[in-house]
């Protein structure tokens, strides 16, 4: 990830919930990291997907901390403050218990890039450990996904 | 640590570097961290650890990023910037290479809490996870005793 990354020239943030720093860890996890990851935000807090992370109030209230628009919203906000190129987020349900209504392995996890910001949503089997990982699993995984569309359309041009 | 946290009515955030968001996911990794953990910031580029987590550019000017200074003001930032009672930063080199004239395994960490912020200088044997991982364990170590420290002086008052 990071080296295709650094072979592109361009740049990662994160924007964390659940995941609680494992997402940038696991991009920082190699040598020569920081010439593509960049930093991040962990907005545990739902106060702090605001303040810190840049959802605006209004997503919060209408969507919920655990929704599509937060997902994307969180990607988007980090990637700005960031100066990233690119933004990876996850927001959802470790468990063991169900949080506002939504139940233990429910994340949304969502990228930004220089076309805009999507985000998808997951179903985790297995315990709070099993969940994190599984999340940080397919962020990366979608991250790639992203990098890879871009580089296609690239050629296509 | 979060259940003492909790006990306390008090919260943490936290400020990384070199752990990429390890001490985040470390406070998460338990049911009901929630309750007292906030969250913070990862400020791996050089420029985020302004920009994110509030670390004055003349301080990282004067100092460079691995300084005592640096570590105190990433926790005192961050501390202010989530709203937390307490704070905890990592700065260093998780190697192999060296960085701005420090070796890989010197890692500065620092606690901030009612009654101020300081840091501590510490020297990691071992590859990049290793220092990484010891850096995790000794930042929580630091929390524990800065924790235990303030408890004792309410006691004696």
């Amino acid at each position: 990830m990071v080296s295709v990354l650094v072979g592109r020239g361009q740049s990662v943030a994160t924007a964390e919930s659940l995941t609680g720093g494992l997402i940038g860890a696991a991009l920082t996890s190699v040598p020569g990291s920081s010439a593509a990851y960049r930093g991040g935000v962990v907005a545990y807090a739902t106060d702090l997907k605001h303040t810190l992370a840049g959802v605006p109030s209004g997503v919060l209230a209408a969507f919920g901390p655990v929704s599509e628009q937060t997902a994307v919203a969180l990607a988007t906000g980090v990637r700005d403050t960031a100066g990233a190129d690119w933004a990876v987020s996850a927001t959802g349900v470790a468990g063991p218990d169900p949080q506002d209504g939504h139940e233990p392995g429910e994340v949304w996890l969502g990228v930004a890039g220089p076309s805009g910001g999507w985000a998808r949503r997951y179903r985790f089997d297995g315990g709070r450990d099993e969940v994190r990982a599984a999340a940080v699993a397919a962020a990366l995984s979608l991250l790639a996904g992203a990098l890879d569309l871009e580089a296609g359309s690239r050629e296509q041009r």
